[in-house]
């Protein structure tokens, strides 16, 4: 994305972080990003298949500028193995959300449709109660957020955005 | 889960904790568990259905004194609106994993054939290289990853555990 000189824009971007699974290591990214006035919207940590290392999706509003500086001082910190910017490839990109609505007997019906509009699986009901699993890029959970806050939503959790870059890519 | 005196267990634990989205708030939560020498074995946060407000979903084997004593220091913590011990209290646990594989022709039909039996989605192919997308609690995403390992991974990514607590303890 060119930038016109003066002019900051700021766009929704996604950076992979592979760090050592040590216990200090999460503390000291988010330090950073915190110290550098960097807003994360989600974050999302978890072991790789290669135990000794985790991955940390961090999705943040930014502008290509502070995205640069921010991932060169990242990849300078002690336990990072390497920082990853997607900005500009092609990326497979989901998340998970779980969300509980309160409905009853005769509201449970138009609700399992509109989940079945949106993929999305039933997971659990209560007497009073709901609870939807989706998948989906963010904008689809966005929207299916929106649309379950006309009935009254009792809990929600969104595991925030994890993302690949596409195989062809690689060959 | 009473614990004998003098023996301490070691069990993985989730735990949810509900924070003000603002820019510090994540490194002072972080900051917290690295000096306590609790390590976090995943963590997922994202916003919940009001904006103000983010969900951390913290996974971590540990003993239940150690938890307790984490959770109490959490809650007093800046920007902290609550903190929710999972261990007690039957959940709806899921994880969402991408896994990049590297097959050839000859391998895609049994690879696909292994995601069907997971209930997993094949997400991209590549010339090279397939990318499934599974959702299941962590054993099962650990078990796709084991078997996944006997083809070549080239990249994966786990979004980290996320819990919700089932509808009818609400009622």
């Amino acid at each position: 994305m060119p930038e016109k000189e003066g002019v900051t824009m700021e766009a929704e971007h996604t950076i992979s972080v592979l760090v050592k699974n040590r216990p200090r290591v999460l503390a000291r990214v988010s330090g950073l990003f915190a110290r550098r006035g960097f807003n994360i919207d989600s974050l999302a940590v978890s072991t790789t298949e290669n135990e000794a290392i985790s991955r940390m999706t961090v999705a943040s509003a930014t502008d290509e500028a502070t995205l640069k500086q921010i991932c060169k001082q990242v990849s300078k910190l002690h336990d990072v193995v390497a920082v990853i910017d997607h900005s500009a490839h092609e990326v497979i990109e989901r998340e998970l959300c779980l969300c509980k609505v309160g409905v009853d007997r005769s509201q449970r019906a138009e609700v399992i449709q509109l989940c079945e509009i949106f993929r999305g699986d039933v997971v659990d009901i209560g007497n009073g109660s709901m609870t939807i699993q989706l998948i989906g890029d963010k904008s689809k959970v966005d929207a299916f957020v929106r649309l379950m806050s006309d009935y009254s939503i009792k809990e929600l959790v969104r595991s925030g955005k994890i993302v690949l870059e596409r195989g062809a890519q690689e060959e």
